[in-house]
């Protein structure tokens, strides 16, 4: 299938095992069981009236004697485009922004410090076209574009943190496009952007004819609910982007993305997790919903006919913590809404109990890879 | 439960999923489905004689002009330890070398080309105790040790690789102990040894106690069915361990482990299989299986008290494909031999598609991992 007639495999798995295998089934798959968290009933009505899923998960640590728990909210928002991608480009925007904001309207009702939107979320996933206009007009200024200044206002508003990736026009370096993400800080000022490393050339994700590899290294921000940083998309396929990232400090690393069934859906629940246990971190994958089609027919480089749908965005947004456990997804035919409270101190707690930094030998990787990327390497093989 | 009573996922998933769910959540779980191998009758005869679960399945690559299909079939032993901990030294290791000499006949019957064992397999795991007499006895020469002759004398017998990971004794350089894989050629040459480059500090894991960390580097071994590496258990945890590999060319990676239910069960379906992912290659997750118990009583560094027993090791061993696929897992509960038929075309085919290495950025990371281990290093963090 991978289209929109099967809602999540946590639903299906809930609705037909027995209560004891379920709990042996989701102890193997999700690792230790997230708490229910106690949302505002005003918040799920205002879901159903959006028609948006809400779902909130607790991850909970130990109690130290001289730390307080540092519990912090974040949400992770997936969403449809709401208009046909041949709208013109403004009402486009004001859609999604629209979208956004009544979405951000329920995560404030829901205590909501952080939140994050998909992968260039003004915008349809419109690379597979390899046309330039429209869609190049989606792009903005990360430091004063109209969603950034909007993303403001809500951060003002609802006093929280928002990541924001957009398609980034840089008009003081002549004018070319980025894939960013812009941090704003709760106090609504932008706190910095970050760039996305690594660049599909994969399927119709022709996103490498639209822009380059991040040149902004792996900065991380430092909020007052804790460290976070943002691996864009196809940089969760890369462990050492989010390995930098966490080296750098970050306790929750998000995952803006924008993927398709047939290309990755049995990649998805592993990827962003295993990053959340090999670097001691909560790690946040985001992926949008549903289907979009384009005004003009394109080839995908698979030997079949021009067509003008991209394939199915299958959702399913989730948040992994250092542990290994992990929240159920969101649908993946509905919009939603993920709240999910974290408890930073287990990040420090899974480090010391399985100390991957401590016992990670980077010393010895820098030389290795020093070495690997000369034109003259020689990889070690040992022949009879 | 974490126990011996829930036999696998797999087999609850296949019990109570109507069939047109249960396609949809392997398809979301374990990618394109694998075929099942069709094995001789004998070999499950003589499976279910030894009283040890059997189970084939193969991947498949696209055919290409100038490739013939590279088929290669690996066969993946986990088991328990047949004697109690307190029998003779050298007894455990016969009853051990037995137990193996069976189960690799059956191999053979299957035409396994390349066999792998669990980590430390002619021994109990015993690093829990913290004692070094008896058990540092099981201590063996990687070239001329009786378990090295052993295993020659199965790849001459069988014209098959073996990996055989040992316990190993350094003589020549004073009397060190290592965690070593010792790799034998179909020839019944030793071909070389890996050592595990990664020692956890984890719980019962107190393997530091005993030997360091690695000092070979990443080597790969060529064989007639293709290049090899081995990453022994806790660096399946390190995913540069896996880069390095890769990168010298590894197109199938072992990952002989040990390891415990309450401690790893749910990362175990996720390491190794991102690892194929990440790095295009075939990697074949190795555990033992049962509990071990032992002559004196020690403690966990859990709050609990003195006892006998390491935890549960639960099996389900399973082999994982670049394009994301893998195995059902071999039982949590019974000695098992899983063979899997690999077309190793599959790796460039999937790198083709996917492009991990080519957009890797290894020289930038190279350049950051240089600075960051630094004394001097300072974070890039944002601030407002």
């Amino acid at each position: 299938m991978a289209g929109a007639e099967f809602e999540s495999l946590e639903q299906c798995l809930e609705k037909h095992l027995p209560l004891a295998d379920l709990r042996e089934v989701k102890r193997i798959l999700y690792g230790k069981e997230t708490r229910e968290l106690n949302l505002p009933r005003g918040a799920f009505e205002a879901a159903t009236k959006g028609d948006f899923e809400l779902l909130g998960c607790a991850f909970e640590a130990v109690e130290e004697q001289q730390r307080r728990p540092r519990t912090v909210r974040v949400g992770l928002v997936q969403n449809r485009t709401p208009l046909p991608a041949d709208t013109p480009v403004v009402k486009q925007v004001t859609a999604l922004h629209r979208r956004i904001a009544a979405i951000a309207e329920v995560a404030a009702m829901c205590g909501v410090n952080i939140i994050c939107f998909q992968e260039a979320w003004t915008m349809p996933f419109a690379f597979c076209t390899r046309e330039k206009l429209p869609w190049t007009e989606f792009a903005e200024s990360a430091e004063d574009g109209p969603t950034t200044r909007f993303c403001q206002e809500l951060s003002r508003k609802h006093g929280m943190v928002v990541v924001s990736p957009i398609l980034e026009r840089d008009v003081e370096h002549g004018d070319v496009l980025w894939n960013t993400a812009v941090v704003i800080s709760n106090s609504g000022k932008v706190l910095g952007k970050t760039r996305k490393n690594h660049i599909p050339r994969v399927g119709d994700f022709n996103e490498s004819t639209y822009y380059m590899e991040g040149n902004l290294g792996h900065p991380v921000f430092q909020t007052p609910f804790g460290r976070i940083a943002v691996n864009i998309c196809y940089g969760r396929h890369h462990p050492l982007n989010w390995l930098m990232f966490s080296i750098n400090g970050a306790e929750i690393i998000f995952n803006p993305s924008a993927t398709i069934g047939v290309l990755s859906e049995s990649l998805w629940p592993i990827e962003a997790r295993n990053a959340a246990i090999a670097n001691h971190c909560f790690t946040c994958a985001i992926n949008r919903v549903g289907e979009e089609r384009f005004p003009n027919e394109f080839t995908s480089g698979d030997g079949k006919k021009a067509h003008q749908d991209f394939g199915y965005f299958y959702g399913s947004s989730y948040v992994a913590a250092p542990d290994g456990s992990r929240t159920p997804g969101l649908p993946r035919n509905r919009d939603g809404l993920l709240v999910a409270e974290l408890d930073l101190n287990l990040c420090r707690q899974t480090s010391d109990i399985w100390g991957f930094k401590m016992t990670g030998r980077y010393e010895m990787y820098a030389q290795e890879l020093a070495e690997a990327v000369k034109p003259s390497y020689s990889p070690n093989i040992v022949k009879e």
